[in-house]
């Protein structure tokens, strides 16, 4: 195990408010949660909260800050979301304006941060299961796709849901389903397995978002909820204000993966 | 099964719509999830869905309507929150001012209704898989105290939990977790198990809430986290205005309680 995987989530949170780790963070303080970023002015947070959690395979949330507090009381009440995060990004009625290390000089007292679960925590149980994971294996993004299921919408909010695919050999699909299943939290079980048409994919060698990955003879495509819908959703009611982590560069938490298994 | 058992959710609502149904509604709609409602004004409704967000043992959010709508959209879009409880309670400033089979001239524009998963749905699991439900037994309410575990709070909202409690014979313990962790939308699994003391309960034989129950020799007491515990938070912070149901007087949902096991 490297050095970084071994860090505690105190660690690597050091490292990356002090700027010594400004990349990915796959992999750093193995076997604890990583999350997902969005932060949005109060005006706007309940209705994304109850997008959340009308969807809640899309939009898994894990914590959100006191309106004016950048601490996540739940998953790491001794962390700082200003500066924790290795890259944000700030979008202003949405477009991307700002990629930045820290967020001291945008946050408002008035903002809602959320952090929704990453597909990290139910890829190493994949792993763990001896299930491949192609875009681990392959080193590249996991593909992503726009589908014809709509989420539920909320307020100013609503949009197809993003999904996520792996392809599994078929004689391990079921053994797929239920260890995600185990993962509420992050995700869970998937929303979708086989024909991408059927979920209005047309080009599976295409995606939307990420890299394509090889879909090997005798494996089907899995297809899971993924966390850029919320991001995707919100972005499209172009509010004044709202700041992301940027892709992979995700925010640690001091919760392991285990803990958010519901058997 | 008695006709009330065999009803439809749809043919339940309205026989309640039309008043011909004003008691408890255990039993009806046999299969079919009920739920707790509480309506607040949208001024306090992030407030409370991050309260529930916080604390989804004691508050597992079924479904949340959109300020002003009185339709629960994803368990029952056919529904009418304002006609269709048997009996609904209302509180001003904190104080029970009026009980009433309908809602219609108290709801306001800026109204949420939240509707909250009950412990009907594990209750059923638990008798399915031969566990004894001792207050069903007794034909009594259950027995609910006030504990030492505090919430998570979330703005005005804060408060210690209140748990249910059912006497579980010691060789089905593990059957009873294992059960009802199937069902994390209404409660899951328990938050105790054994002696009382441990979570500041004084006196086993005389709840806060509802009746008290016998405890055999071999039982040990069993302790869910309690729908009772948002109404009593909500009720502290001494909202203007906020609606329940009346104790017993559920909502039918069209989902059955099956739906919500999560494997």
């Amino acid at each position: 195990m490297s050095s970084i995987a071994a860090m505690t989530p105190q660690e690597a949170r050091q490292w990356i408010r002090e700027g010594r780790w400004q990349k990915p963070t796959a992999g750093m303080a193995n076997g604890y949660t990583q999350a997902n970023l969005a932060i949005l002015p109060r005006s706007l947070a309940f209705d994304f909260l109850l997008f959340c959690q009308r969807n809640p395979k899309p939009c898994p949330v894990l914590d959100v800050t006191d309106a004016g507090s950048a601490i996540p009381s739940l998953v790491a009440p001794d962390a700082n979301l200003l500066t924790d995060i290795p890259k944000y990004r700030v979008y202003r009625n949405g477009e991307l304006t700002e990629e930045t290390t820290s967020i001291e000089h945008v946050w408002q007292d008035d903002m809602v941060a959320f952090l929704l679960g990453c597909s990290f925590t139910f890829e190493r149980a994949m792993l763990e299961n001896g299930i491949p994971v192609r875009h681990i294996e392959q080193d590249c993004n996991v593909p992503m796709y726009i589908t014809n299921i709509a989420c539920k919408s909320a307020g100013a909010f609503s949009g197809p849901m993003v999904v996520s695919m792996r392809p599994v050999p078929h004689e391990q699909v079921v053994r797929a389903v239920q260890v995600t299943s185990r993962f509420p939290a992050v995700h869970g079980a998937p929303v979708h397995i086989g024909d991408p048409s059927v979920i209005g994919i047309q080009a599976i060698d295409r995606p939307d978002f990420g890299d394509p990955v090889t879909i090997r003879d005798g494996e089907v495509p899995v297809f899971w909820a993924c966390g850029v819908t919320p991001q995707a959703v919100a972005m499209q009611s172009k509010p004044e204000i709202m700041i992301t982590h940027a892709p992979g560069h995700m925010f640690i938490t001091n919760l392991r993966d285990e803990e958010f298994g519901v058997l």
